[in-house]
């Protein structure tokens, strides 16, 4: 029977501010990313973030990123690689506790913004990722691009990972994804993003914007908490994929 | 047989900012209060802390404190009890990451600054500190002055404690500390502060700046890192303890 | 011919954080205040501000605050008064760049959250606020709660000042601003809302919640960018105002 | 006559966190570059930079970084043009504010660490500080490496600048700075120093490491103030520099 987890990035408020639907968002889900107060979320977005999640069974994921708060962790940082590792292994820490306050504990990792995109790309860097969450927990996750450099980094070192796929993103037919800078990146249209959701899970497999055939392997789907249609398109990919006998559940530890 | 523990405030450099002598102090204590990356401390420095803990076989301890890195938490800030206890456990989290990398983990929690002279007068946000300790983990030690209201709200809860009193600080006849404001607060003379350590131990007394006799119950003595006689201090003030048949062991766990 | 100001706090998003509708209200206000980093803003934030501010003629003015990102400058601190007075000069200073580069300079400054209340009754830190307006610049206004220790401070300094009521919130008999924690502090109803701005305006007064009449001098009316029903309230006073026959103008140097 | 500057980078402290023997320094040097908070400084060692400077009628320069405390604005960022120019003149706005509060104005502008070394080599990033600076005021000297981009883009907006070099660091026999990374980058001796300052003042050349002469043009000198013979060297220098009849003065405007 086949099984994906679907995943969103969660927690992305700031003191007076808040982003994303999370309230709405997180009964639709298996895994939540929480930012830990690098590049978003402060001690009380991610206390109310781990509780919502124990709340609805969904896992409890670190998203850590640079601390770059004005640029939301979406900008390049010379971070040494001790520097890196040292930034993570504190973020994770600290989402950790909130966690282990609700009774739960940490089931992932996915790196945010710059951190995620660089890493996909860099084993240097993805390495040294891998290197963190080792020393934080050997049992946690790894949330990765799919074929990117993170996996290559979790699967030398032995680390559990998920290969991560979007639902709500176009693919070019090298299987990267359409930059952001493109109007056509995201996928608004639930439709779209369901029969995406479907191709991915069931036949391991997306269509390119220039309507090519890509090979793309799954473990967990993303959706953007920023999407306007996050919770239309959210249900929808959800009620088609248990009526084709999709199985949804967290990659990680089940909360 | 007498015991004690001996602990001191490390890790309160930042970025290339370096503060206090902490390679020569960890040989002369057994217990380490390591700032946490809110009024003092980055993840480079904590992690460098928890090593050298490890190293030298002291115990470590959190030295959370408030957001303030410009006032390096001694300044009042008027947080909700919700406020100050994801702040303590957010902390507390990101430095047990760091012991957890090292093979360790958190023995003890003393709160920095402003909050510890707070929490010491105030029973309610006494509580809150009690409250965030006990959600990080039931069996930290919480490292409060002596005699205080810190002491009394760890009772109240049944969290472990250790009661603090000072070296290097002269008492008042009421048995609080002199205001860091007189210049008569700091002890500087090793053999008087030798002396304050014996009869702290022994006869569980101070003399206070007036000439009398006060009494304070210590679990756990405190010499400051910016005092510019601390290594000369300690060394003496071990030396004298053991040659009187003292043990010198830390409060909480053994390392 | 009666005259009046409309001011409205603005600029107050931070990094990909949005707040307020600050495009609509610029047309409608002749003062705007424009947070300078501390409790909201960040660089490109105020840029943009001060750009929409010298495009609708509007008086731009430094809002600054604590530095409290977490609190939006909410929360008491405990600062100095050199602390307080150095932090302003700094924000005035970061505003007042801006300003010159888009080719004006700041009118006013008004003290932000909590600063702005603990200044209306406590005149030496209405005093260290006026001090550090000074310095930055003599011919700057204060904008403060009417009748409060700021103008008060302002008078005994020769600083110019505009005296502050507000559109949308309840008053008490006493001439106070009823509580933000009272669910009947906000004005959202246009019409009642409309009736206050005149009996200011026109008649010096404000009809307290418990149906009595206050004396209230405004120099400047305020209204909240938070209120849902700012745009609707503005457009409906400003006219409701003109129709009466007082003129709108900043009360600062006009732009 | 011969005349030269010398200049310094002051103000590097963070709040308790002291950094270089400012007080030492100023009776010795003509030109100030002070920290504006972003990568080190805060209000109130900016004030306490600018009173220094007044006092020992030393020119005001602002030494702005990228938002990188931890790391000293050393590690490389990606800023957008637009953010970077924001942050300049954020930056310079602030000191400004302090220089005016001491009767005094900003004479010149000196980028810090990463952004002076990235800027140096590459034009487009070196427009966008000239930029920058002209937006905040037209008549500010750009301190820039000697021959650099920095230079460069200052000539091609007709900016005035001073081309810097220095006195207590090797060239390479390009005319480059040999890397902090080598154990030969940093002149301690005194003499040596001296030398340089001579030969780069009198002669317009230097000797490389390699031994041979290199032509560098230097308006103003630099020491390093966290060098630990910074004074002595100073001292040395200006003593001999005067005995060759050299004036020592300001490259900007005069204090």
């Amino acid at each position: 029977m086949p099984r994906i987890d679907i995943n969103c990035d969660l927690g992305e408020g700031f003191g007076i501010y808040k982003l994303g639907l999370d309230e709405q968002i997180y009964p639709l889900i298996t895994s939540a990313n929480i930012a830990c107060g690098f590049h978003a979320g402060d001690p009380q977005v991610m206390r109310a973030s781990v509780s919502l999640a124990v709340q609805h069974h969904v896992a409890i994921g670190a998203h850590p990123g640079t601390p770059d708060l004005i640029g939301f962790g979406r900008r390049g940082m010379e971070l040494s690689a001790e520097e890196l590792e040292n930034a993570l292994i504190y973020q994770m820490g600290a989402l950790q506790a909130f966690a282990k306050a609700h009774g739960s504990r940490l089931s992932h990792v996915k790196p945010h913004g710059w951190l995620y995109n660089a890493a996909a790309e860099d084993l240097n860097l993805a390495s040294t990722v891998v290197r963190a969450i080792q020393s934080a927990s050997p049992d946690l996750v790894l949330f990765g691009l799919s074929g990117s450099q993170l996996i290559q980094a979790a699967k030398q070192a032995s680390l559990p990972y998920a290969e991560e796929a979007f639902i709500d993103r176009t693919y070019q037919s090298d299987g990267t994804l359409t930059s952001r800078r493109s109007d056509q990146a995201l996928i608004t249209d639930p439709e779209r993003a369901t029969q995406q959701a479907l191709d991915l899970v069931l036949r391991g497999r997306v269509q390119a914007l220039n309507g090519s055939e890509v090979k793309i392997h799954a473990d967990t789907l993303c959706v953007h908490g920023d999407n306007p249609n996050a919770v239309v398109l959210l249900t929808r990919g959800r009620n088609k994929l248990r009526k084709e006998g999709v199985e949804i559940l967290p990659s990680g530890r089940r909360p």
